[in-house]
């Protein structure tokens, strides 16, 4: 099997590329040095390719089942394989020191997890997302509770999810019915069900500590009315919380990731029962799973984007990583297939080639190397200004979250469906074999599909982008990126190497800009919102060009077989995909009206 | 579940735009009428949906595998389907009457068809895979030939294979290695193993007639050496003929097809065996599948293309049905589920919308609607081709060869890139459920995919139509497509109503035309196909383009929902799709060799 990801282009976007070496001289980050984060990456290859990758057939052939016993049972493998994880501390990597962390820069936390997510998507989900409830809980918890819930989860020993959909109410949150009762303990007793919870249910570890977004009385209508709680699968006591499995959700891909139907407060596990009903029930006995108030009541939904922004950069990366898989899958078996012949050999006795001297499949090559590689870099950057948020403060601070806001829907979704795509285009360059289950590139089609599905659907960021992102602060969040990347244009004019592409950039950037006027002139919320998938994606492929752009600088006229492929890569990206951001600004530019103008009835 | 195609849409095609009522004037179907088309479309659509549809999951859910007989085992209601379709005379619908057959148009055949696809993919390929096989012998086969394996096929007791591929050779057929040896009795002995070979193996026929590519000596090198031969599971007398099953594929999607790997002459069935060795032994026991020569030694593949040609159409209508059932269920879906407020709506307590209200639903909509009607109308415009093949003589008929060689990649292709993205929208519609195995729409991408594969490789079809058929017989059959074009451009420019899409189609043809003379301007064919794909792709959007305008001349001024559907489906291919084909045929224009240049140790 290749291997899932690759440690030299790794290594080139972190040393040779955003200079990670320098995040050292933060406070935060003075205990490491390149040495530690290349141990850790080190580490990660090892174990990624040593324990996830050779799961990660096993667990989608595999898929989780409930057992007689109502206990979910995963192949066994998947649990020794995290408790690998976990042994060598890299629950723990992100975390800050005072919780036993290893306190990593994000950037290089991120590029230690591209590995597993690479290696297994589905296994490594357990692991990230326990990880994003813990730092949620690290940043918004009490003493008490980020003792409870948030140490163990950094040890391993519990897991973390998040429940947010519900089966009437996934894109719109407004829409939840789950509800928290307040006790006379402070505790609260939460009703409802939710659906679409990843890692829901399973028996990897001690406990469960599920993040329910449910409305407590008096936070009126909408959003505004959602608090949020820890509802863990049993309490500090051992006692069962009534959090009910319902059914597990049969998926096209990533089957290794139990996704779950959970009732919460049904009765399934009540403590009235158990105890006996009594007049005056200890608050522990009233029915309803119990749950505890993350921070203040009707803010839940704030708190949470702290998890969600995390979990879409993750999303993020998930889809770069199965790409990035399925990309180095195609080339080794490009390399060694052979078929057909040049275009100008016409002798039939001559010997065929290996299929990736065809111009179609380098093409193919090209374009999956193109996406994968730019969404890391994207990924990456956008990792670094995590870094910056943590390390900075000020208006240091505030440029940083501003960008990292702007970048968000961008670096979740053009990955979920261009590393999808990368996917595809795997399966094409194996031809017949691809489509079969003796290799793993159906696979990464099938666990990829979903990234653009979970952690807001792919039309949703164009909504957030185009109507939020772009316009907050009068506008600055687009006007930070333009000049962020003007930078990068500024430099890459002064190079002959990169001048064309530098040109290029700055003519598609400032159509966006343009267009991003023209469609808020009109007034009209509907009609500038009409194509917002369409400006979602151009400035999806801008923002690649300009990470592109960025590794042209870094390349630089180093000369190998590498930088060679970086410069072919980045080639390809400006004759093949940039240009086509042209027709979609058009149709922005023309606020056009199709969509709006058709009625329903017409389809 | 919802009607996997659209009754009223084929009606319209059929009957308010192609006039197939006029066939009926021609001598051929001199004994139809539009009552009996009427007829044989309604009991397809009965069929499909009592007998094919239900059984769509079960197939995909319930994989085929060898029993312990050394039996494929497939779900019984696979075999009584397939019974009812056979017992309702729709095997033998287009064959001559004759041969016992309906003498039915190709095209209102292709339409009963298609809703055996739509409703049930993987089953309908046993049927469709006999028809064709069995037409091949019906042209090319001795009166003999065709008593013995054709009719026995258009009864339904015999179905009927393609075995070209081999492990080693797929796209490229002059590289394969299967052997015939001609016996002195005129029979063959065959021997070679033969991959990829779909419903290559079941129980549910008395016999299995494969239409098998070998090499009898004395051919020459490369496809000049390859001859064409009917080998029988079991021979005319009912012994079991040596041809072996060694493995089901297990694939993505299409799962009820079998797909075998066969191997011929392994001595697994083995006459010599049996009757026992002798000096002179009968040809009959001599080792080897015994092998029946179709037509001449040597032009095996000339037959064999009769055959691929008719499946490369007929997988352009699988991926247009299949395009077809997922928006037809996506459609559906999105009136019923209900989730988030128009974008003006600010009151969070009003109630949730369909989401057919939201404009990015309906762009999916709009795009799967413009993907599945536009290739539903080619493929069905295709097809009064090969009717026009079947009824006219001379110059007529030449022409009909002559655009239907060059519409055949793309009718072939288009439908597999774009019904599939087609079926990529509509699990994007489903939101989480489409993920899942609860809807069908998973299922249809999975089927799909196929189809980018199987009976030539999309980039085997960007070399065909820019290699071959657009500069075959001096650039004629190009031109041919151009005033075929030109017809409707001409046509459409005459009314306000299309003189816009009618203009924007002749600037694109224009490009196009031009685009074609500069690629092969340089005299490099290695340069000229170096973006065949980008090619193909282009014109299979222009091609479409012109399937919407012919549409929309159908309509007129017809007023009502469906002529609004068609309208706004055509407004959407032309402000959304055409214009996607301007940065392909500027790559095209640039002669780009970024491909070519790229050296295969940069990736």
């Amino acid at each position: 099997m290749a291997t899932p990801l690759s440690r030299r282009d790794l290594e080139f976007l972190l040393y040779e590329w955003l200079d990670v070496e320098k995040l050292t001289a933060r406070e935060r980050f003075a205990e490491h040095s390149r040495e530690t984060f290349d141990a850790v990456l080190e580490l990660s290859e090892d174990l990624a390719t040593k324990c996830f990758a050779p799961v990660n057939k096993l667990g989608d052939q595999n898929e989780p089942y409930v057992g007689d016993d109502g206990k979910v049972v995963l192949p066994a493998e998947i649990g020794s394989g995290i408790a690998e994880f976990v042994k060598a501390g890299l629950m723990a990597s992100s975390f800050d020191e005072s919780l036993g962390g290893m306190q990593l820069p994000t950037v290089i936390n991120r590029a230690s997890s591209a590995w597993f997510q690479a290696a297994n998507a589905s296994m490594s989900s357990y692991a990230f997302l326990t990880v994003g409830n813990a730092n949620l809980l690290a940043e918004y918890g009490t003493p008490e509770q980020i003792d409870t819930w948030v140490r163990p989860m950094v040890e391993g020993r519990f897991s973390g999810t998040m429940c947010l959909s519900e089966p009437q109410a996934g894109s719109s949150l407004a829409d939840i019915t789950t509800k928290a009762e307040p006790m006379a303990d402070g505790t609260y007793r939460i009703t409802g069900t939710k659906m679409w919870i990843s890692a829901g249910d399973h028996e990897l570890t001690e406990n469960i500590v599920h993040l329910v977004l449910a409305k407590a009385p008096g936070g009126g209508p909408g959003v505004k009315g959602i608090s949020l709680f820890i509802v863990p699968k049993y309490l500090a006591d051992g006692t069962r919380n009534d959090v009910a499995l319902v059914s597990l959700n049969h998926k096209m891909g990533n089957r290794a990731t139990t996704n779950t139907l959970l009732n919460f407060g049904d009765g399934t596990y009540s403590p009235a029962t158990e105890s006996g009903a009594t007049e005056n029930p200890p608050a522990h006995s009233v029915p309803g799973a119990v749950g505890y108030l993350v921070g203040e009541e009707h803010r839940g939904l704030s708190y949470m984007f702290h998890m969600m922004n995390e979990a879409r950069i993750g999303v993020g990366f998930l889809a770069t990583s199965i790409g990035y898989a399925g990309y180095l899958a195609s080339l080794e078996y490009a390399k060694v297939r052979t078929q057909g012949r040049p275009v100008d050999q016409k002798d039939p006795t001559s010997k065929p080639v290996p299929i990736i001297e065809h111009a179609d499949v380098k093409r193919m090559l090209l374009a999956q190397k193109s996406y994968v590689e730019g969404a890391l870099a994207l990924g990456l950057y956008c990792s670094t200004l995590v870094d910056e948020e943590l390390t900075t403060t000020g208006a240091d601070r505030d440029r940083a979250t501003l960008l990292l806001d702007v970048l968000t829907p961008i670096t979740k979704s053009w990955p979920s469906q261009w590393c999808l795509e990368a996917n595809n285009l795997a399966i094409q360059v194996h031809g017949g074999y691809g489509y079969t289950k003796e290799f793993d590139v159906e696979q990464y089609y099938r666990d990829n599909r979903l990234n653009a599905i979970h952690e807001g659907a792919h039309g949703i960021h164009g909504l957030d982008l185009l109507g939020r992102k772009v316009t907050m602060q009068g506008g600055a969040g687009l006007a930070l990126l333009v000049e962020t990347i003007a930078t990068s244009i500024e430099r890459a004019s002064a190079d002959d190497a990169t001048a064309t592409y530098a040109a290029e950039l700055r003519s598609s950037l400032d159509r966006l800009v343009e267009v991003t006027a023209k469609v808020w002139s009109a007034g009209d919320p509907s009609l500038a919102l009409a194509n917002a998938t369409a400006y979602l994606e151009a400035a999806g492929h801008i923002v690649i060009a300009w990470m592109w752009l960025e590794q042209l600088l870094a390349v630089g006229d180093k000369s190998g077989d590498f930088y060679d492929g970086k410069r072919a890569a980045a080639q390809y990206f400006y004759r093949y995909e940039l240009p086509k951001t042209g027709p979609q600004l058009d149709l922005l530019e023309a606020l056009d009206r199709t969509t709006l103008n058709t009625d329903p009835a017409w389809l």
